[in-house]
């Protein structure tokens, strides 16, 4: 049996989408600047896909800019617009933030910037008061993530978004987890990162939206591709493989969600029948594929190394900082010891999980933590 | 007939590519950040293309960073390298690169730094006496292109890259015509770009090289990718893609370089048959698939217009600066008045060019012409 329960780090490209995308890169090859029908082709297939993404985002296709992934999202966000805006040198974000955006602002601190990291509470949520004591005069941004990767948990976007323009600062959210997988409200953000290959997409592809007339310097200078705010020939393929997936997620959101949902208060359920685990995060306010368990006396990697030994992909902490041994950021935010935070095992559900699948995993979960238990001398006590 | 003649814009991807991508998918999707089969699977992909890429460029594997272009290649050579070298304020390039270098540049200005631009020669090349004035003690970067995307001339990399050591500057070139292409030599060379696309690969990826011990600050922050030099879950297909792109351009690069060169050469004798037109750039170094070509009393887009209701897809200047119609600065640089600009034909010939295609090119090509001169106010005089 293989059983993925890794979709929170990268997901399964759709089959649709593969499909889609394969005329583009044969057939309708032509660079999107060309004149020439193949050119042409190119522009209007791009042109195509950001009106399908544009319009389930209830928002204009020229405020959907595509970039090479979250990434490059999140960095030309807070890099574009400090650069446009220079005045003003402060920026707030979370404790519990993606790299992405943590280690831009860290590199922004190197360039002349004052950064608050705004702490949560223990369920993993920013709570309204902490940013409204965090906002300064002199604040130009504040970046806080729709859905956390690593314990699902769902801001308060709208609130957070609301008392922020209030202030006449900017609001930035990191949309990767949360984009095509729950309702996403732009009213009051100016700024959105979101990727294709969490939602079934192909990797290498994301989109920044950005509010009409928000000035932004660019990352990329170049040939003035995508309005002269990310120069770089079109990936093509990439686009089109982003919109179809964009599609096929909003069309089967709802029923995905309940799916996963369902599933996943199963597998919480299962496991944490283990004496000495609990579940990280908040039960409510959390992403429907999104499970994250605490283990006492248990190492994380030995954890999975078992898992997969029985076929199950499975994570601890984020598929983004791995071959680091550091205990999980988002984890400590949340109050936990290090010791507790190196136990933690991050299960997150796709389209194509099973209700089998989540059987076997609760069954193989609980024989990895009593084995590792075992042999464990923290395990006697 | 449908003729392809903008393989300078971008490529036809060639099907073993699109195969080789193909498992990467569906199949082998697994984040490469992630430890358990399916990450390990995908970070081994990734090195083993690594290594193809390295092998063919006779350099190390920890040499080569994936990035998502040439731009983005680029952007990061010169402002990751003032970033991590701040102390030196002045760079040199030269009038006629693309866009990527020049904007990039400007942006640079903004920054407080001096740009020199070099003038070329009227064959389109830098001479080193030219960079040798420029040089200063101060200069932290000399870019030259390898190969100009326009008229297709191949500069004197190694004499440049020499002179510019010897000045204890860095030297850094955009290679993304010619990688894949002619042989490259990295000897004095510190810092390269190249890009799949424009070799039978997919779009949305390239690579910088970077010589060991060079630092650059990072353009994208984030989850420590690519050792810690560009964040961002690796675009896993276009990566298998652009190795197996490099792998069969360097195994075909010399029959390839001689049978467009030979198909090219035809080209030019047949369309320098047309009164009032001449070749610019140079005719020895020169890109064996590059021809650009000057009329008199012609505008360069309507004679891309009725060559693309011939089947044949040809450019005017460079597909990166079209919508734009500005005469190219490059044909300007070669000391062209704005008029002689405007007149200008590049055609660049792929593999898939053949012998019938040159031949009926050539006639469409005096056609369209001769009907153009006899509509134009200008051809009659």
């Amino acid at each position: 049996m293989k059983i993925y329960l890794d979709n929170a780090a990268t997901t399964k490209t759709d089959k649709q989408v593969v499909e889609a995308m394969q005329p583009y890169y044969t057939e309708k090859y032509g660079n999107a600047s060309s004149l020439h029908e193949q050119g042409r082709e190119a522009k209007q297939a791009i042109e195509q896909s950001r009106k399908t993404i544009a319009d389930k985002l209830e928002t204009l296709p020229e405020e959907i800019y595509f970039t090479s992934g979250g990434t490059e999202s999140d960095n030309l966000a807070i890099k574009g617009l400090a650069l446009a805006y220079p005045e003003k040198k402060h920026l707030i974000t979370s404790k519990i933030e993606h790299p992405a955006i943590l280690n831009t602002m860290k590199f922004m601190e190197t360039q002349g910037y004052e950064i608050t990291y705004l702490k949560i509470n223990e369920k993993g949520l920013v709570e309204i008061e902490t940013l409204k004591n965090a906002l300064r005069k002199d604040t130009l941004l504040v970046s806080i993530m729709y859905a956390n990767n690593e314990i699902g948990t769902i801001q308060p976007i709208q609130e957070l978004a609301k008392i922020t323009k209030e202030n006449n600062s900017f609001f930035h959210t990191d949309a990767v987890q949360a984009f095509g997988k729950i309702p996403i409200d732009l009213n009051n953000v100016d700024l959105l990162s979101a990727s294709a290959h969490k939602i079934y997409g192909p990797k290498g592809i994301g989109l920044l939206y950005k509010k009409t007339g928000i000035k932004l310097t660019p990352l990329l200078h170049g040939g003035g591709h995508e309005k002269g705010l990310r120069a770089s020939t079109e990936n093509v393929p990439g686009i089109i493989g982003f919109a179809k997936a964009v599609e096929l997620s909003f069309e089967n959101m709802q029923r995905e969600f309940e799916k996963q949902k369902q599933l996943r208060d199963k597998l919480i359920k299962g496991i944490l029948e283990i004496p000495n685990s609990w579940l990280n995060g908040d039960f409510e306010k959390r992403m429907p594929g999104n499970a994250n368990f605490g283990f006492d006396y248990i190492e994380g990697e030995s954890l999975l190394l078992l898992l997969d030994q029985k076929g199950i992909a499975a994570n601890t902490g984020s598929a983004c900082s791995t071959g680091d041994l550091k205990p999980s950021h988002v984890l400590l935010a949340l109050g936990l010891t290090p010791e507790k935070c190196h136990g933690s095992l991050r299960l997150t559900l796709g389209k194509e999980t099973t209700e089998e699948e989540i059987d076997y995993t609760i069954q193989a979960v609980k024989e990895v933590v009593e084995k590792l238990r075992e042999l464990s001398p923290l395990g006697k006590e």
